[in-house]
């Protein structure tokens, strides 16, 4: 399958590429495409160093989801509405997963801050209506993403109203070590699992906890 | 301490019951004190086959809450903003901890109906300002509870306005086997903690499970 990872320079999005691929051709996109190939080359590089195959490359965000079968939008809010706009001529019937969260800082802790249709994932879903929109992965650490040999033992709860979509997209969790996809029903339940991770964020550091997942028990 | 549990013959009311009666005064509340007498009477018998030794005793809510250090408000929620007004000239400056979910069921799936206040925890401190109201246990798997020798494994994220409720309610947490309380915040966070029933049961629901709780990892 080929894999765009958006906004693939940060830490989600290296972690996802990373567990995806030594089986998937991946396309790490950015706005810079400098920053995106050099991404791209640090991660194949430390694949190979673990002795894995894999086939990374960076590119510009446009180009990534015109290749790709599946395209993961991790990057801000705001910066995801813009992206969105500028990549809408190639946004066909690709599935897209979301793991943006609206949310904002204010007084030390963060706040969700859902867009008025009720979640970051339907906003999406209604600005790109032709394609499939799926929310997953919000609340996995990059940490353990990125240690790929690592059983990561947490639950994902996927989102979205195509159930196709949502079934390639379980498929692909499956492939992460102990990680476990839960049907998580239709795009407006992915409101739950955005505004988790602020809540996640905030008790971790209320705790002394840190990179808080759920598993569902 | 004396632990009133109102709404104490329902099922959540039965597992916090018997996992505290070894330890404190339990005194069941429920509108038929006939009914809170017969509960309060099957818990106790279970526990003594058990070999533990208890007290537990059932009586009217108001009754309870008069006696009680700490209330455990285990009701709906319509009914919980009733028995409130019923109580009120009897809930002083005990601890009372909501359990309360506002939620309705709508083709086949639960949804979260918070009210305009944006949970109930922050509803039922409105309506009592003089009383410590602490969110928890929403999603304490009832079967689980009342195997009492049984470690549950789930966390329980608290939320209070006051560190001092708080912290007692962490510590009748840590009472129940295997069960970590967290610091979930201040009470306008029980939105999250509440919320995430109605989708726990509509995720347990989908994906044939059932008495989902969560841990945090």
């Amino acid at each position: 399958m080929k894999i765009a990872i958006l906004g693939g320079t940060g830490r989600i999005g290296e972690g996802l590429a990373t567990r995806w691929a030594t089986r998937h051709n991946i396309y790490i996109g950015s706005r810079d495409v400098e920053k995106a190939k050099n991404a791209a080359c640090g991660y194949s590089c430390r694949l190979t160093d673990q002795g894995f195959e894999c086939q990374i490359d960076g590119t510009s965000n446009k180009e990534a989801v015109e290749k790709a079968d599946v395209a993961v939008l991790s990057v801000p809010f705001e910066a995801a509405l813009d992206l969105i706009e500028c990549l809408r001529p190639v946004l066909k019937n690709q599935i897209l997963i979301s793991l943006v969260v609206p949310m904002k800082k204010e007084n030390g802790s963060f706040e969700y801050t859902p867009p008025e249709e009720g979640c970051a994932a339907l906003r999406i879903q209604h600005l790109l209506p032709g394609v499939k929109v799926v929310s997953a992965y919000h609340n996995l650490s990059y940490r353990k993403l990125c240690k790929i040999d690592l059983d990561i033992d947490a639950d994902v709860a996927i989102c979205s109203d195509n159930e196709d979509a949502k079934q390639v997209v379980m498929d692909l969790t499956r492939e992460i070590r102990n990680v476990r996809p839960l049907d998580g029903g239709p795009l407006k339940e992915a409101r739950m699992i955005e505004s988790l991770t602020p809540f996640l964020i905030n008790m971790a550091k209320r705790n002394g906890l840190s990179d808080l997942g759920v598993k569902f028990v």
